[in-house]
């Protein structure tokens, strides 16, 4: 198996993503090869000074860069040579079986989708994020590919989220929910209001609306929205995050009763906000492409590329794409039929 | 001043809106009369109960209950002598100067429109929420009145939450952002990169796009949002205190170090669950309709049943209603103007 790796990719890129490299050949089965694509003369001295293996590790050229902040048509015309753009040609041509980028994620999903192509069945691909729960993790999907969603393409994140969740998450019979405003039924605006009657007659374990709280339950595995609110609610609970901390360390440092008792609980601040971290959670697959893409979190740490190549790695190995075809070709008369009435 | 106080409304009620009263009667400078408004079976005995005194505090009856289920339309249609209506019937006619509820808040919402009307310059009124934030307290506005919004009304949020933050949050001159999936102009959804353009010509101190981690910054003290993306946030945000605060708990029975420190950081950890709980900001004004409504958290215990006393005897203070439509009256031409485009 081999996972085309942006190394160019990300806030801490190229040094975090070849220090992550390095360490998912160490977490993973020797199976699993990398192919670090972008500027030699930035990634060689870096993979000589980290003393890096070449068995499983080879470099692949690719002369530009996909700036962070650079709008995604940018990067689909005018740079045919970035980094993101090579690892989803070396996936087309099957030299590479997926592809990871921690850069710009505008531009990640929109190659992915122009490079790939579509699953037959799927209208919008669609970013998924794995949320940290109490009872087991939370599915969101989507969170940032699609700002405008209309009713059937929410059906079908609620598809592709399944397909995922049961493949990949290894969970039986994922129950589905709808994020809504309220869990009685005809809660919503207009577009939620007619995917809940798609999903009630889609063969899914529809469970019905969910709210905002219900992410952190884990009652509901997978749970559908558009790209804008999911997208808004990522990055609300990174804010939240670092506020909460923010809080503790100004109200530790105030007191020597502060002091001792940030000292002993240290580890459990740490271990609590790694929980809660979901970048820690290998980053948000690109479901719907004709192939296996992960949009890892902009500011991936080696740690969090790493996680995300072992992530990758089962992905690849469930076949989920293949899952995702055959998942959504039952309902093909359906999602047609229906998108004809669209 | 006179504020009726939906008696029978809320999680906890009557007894913590009963026990609610009379704390903010203790909190609060002695022109500030309440109206208890609910069934007399019900109310009598508590107040009896408490030694409640007879000169600021007054009961009035009110026949029926809104449950906490129910829909605004059945409260709406079915429920002529709620206590929710008869608390809008009392400030309609001047007998009261305010609302709070901690009732159903849809019906509440509902009421609230039918029984005062609009402010001229309204199209919605829209709920807002205090959250908040490193730098200070952030007003994000709509938190659910709207679930549907065109670019027009997310413009008139950003003025009645300018002209709220200014008059009752004593703000000079506030930021106004709008949440969306980036700060770069352009990001967003149909709706939202329309109300940026709107807003960019509004004559707020508009600032742009903001995220969802700006929430808790407080670099923006007005976020402008639709209601169903301004619900799941402020939901969302409830989930993940209640989570962070459940695995602390775990995370400390499970040692000696751990109960140690939690001991000697209770206080902090109160404290600091405390200024992020959004409940005890005294809970959500709607703004736009004719006159002063406060929607207080359902959940809502004494303590903030009395901050809602507070909050909405500074909002009559400040005549919040009159600065509305004088506020909203300069940009006339230019509603009215912008709503026959739409």
């Amino acid at each position: 198996m081999r996972i085309a790796l942006d190394g160019m990719g990300g806030d801490k890129a190229p040094e975090a993503v070849v220090k992550g490299a390095l360490r998912a050949l160490g977490e993973t089965p020797s199976d699993v090869e990398l192919i670090l694509v972008g500027q030699p003369q930035v990634l060689e001295p870096l993979l000589e000074r980290e003393g890096a293996p070449s068995d499983r590790l080879r470099l692949h050229p690719a002369t530009q860069v996909v700036a962070m902040d650079a709008s995604p048509g940018h990067a689909l015309r005018r740079l045919p040579d970035s980094s993101i753009r090579v690892c989803y040609n070396l996936h087309k041509s099957g030299e590479a079986d997926a592809v990871i980028s921690a850069g710009n994620s505008g531009a990640t999903m929109a190659l992915g989708v122009v490079v790939m192509g579509r699953l037959a069945e799927v209208d919008r691909p669609a970013l998924a994020s794995v949320f940290p729960a109490l009872k087991g993790p939370t599915l969101l999907i989507d969170v940032g590919a699609n700002v405008d969603c209309t009713p059937l393409m929410l059906m079908q994140f609620g598809y592709m989220g399944s397909v995922y969740a049961e493949k990949v998450m290894g969970l039986t019979h994922p129950k589905v929910g709808l994020l809504s405003i309220g869990e009685e039924p005809g809660k919503g605006n207009t577009a939620v209001k007619q995917a809940a009657d798609h999903l009630n007659s889609s063969g899914l374990n529809f469970i019905g609306n969910v709210e905002g709280r219900d992410m952190f339950v884990g009652d509901t595995q997978v749970i559908v929205c558009d790209g804008f609110v999911g997208n808004v609610c990522i990055k609300l609970v990174e804010g939240f995050a670092d506020t909460f901390e923010y809080f503790f360390r100004e109200y530790m440092s105030h007191s020597i009763k502060g002091r001792l008792g940030g000292l002993l609980l240290r580890e459990q601040f740490r271990d609590v906000a790694s929980r809660l971290d979901y970048s820690n959670y290998g980053g948000a697959p690109l479901l719907g492409i004709n192939g296996v893409g992960l949009i890892a979190h902009g500011a991936s740490s080696p740690k969090a590329i790493a996680t995300a190549v072992r992530v990758t790695a089962d992905t690849v190995r469930a076949e989920v794409t293949r899952h995702l075809a055959e998942g959504l070709e039952q309902y093909r008369g359906r999602l047609l039929g229906e998108a004809a009435l669209d």
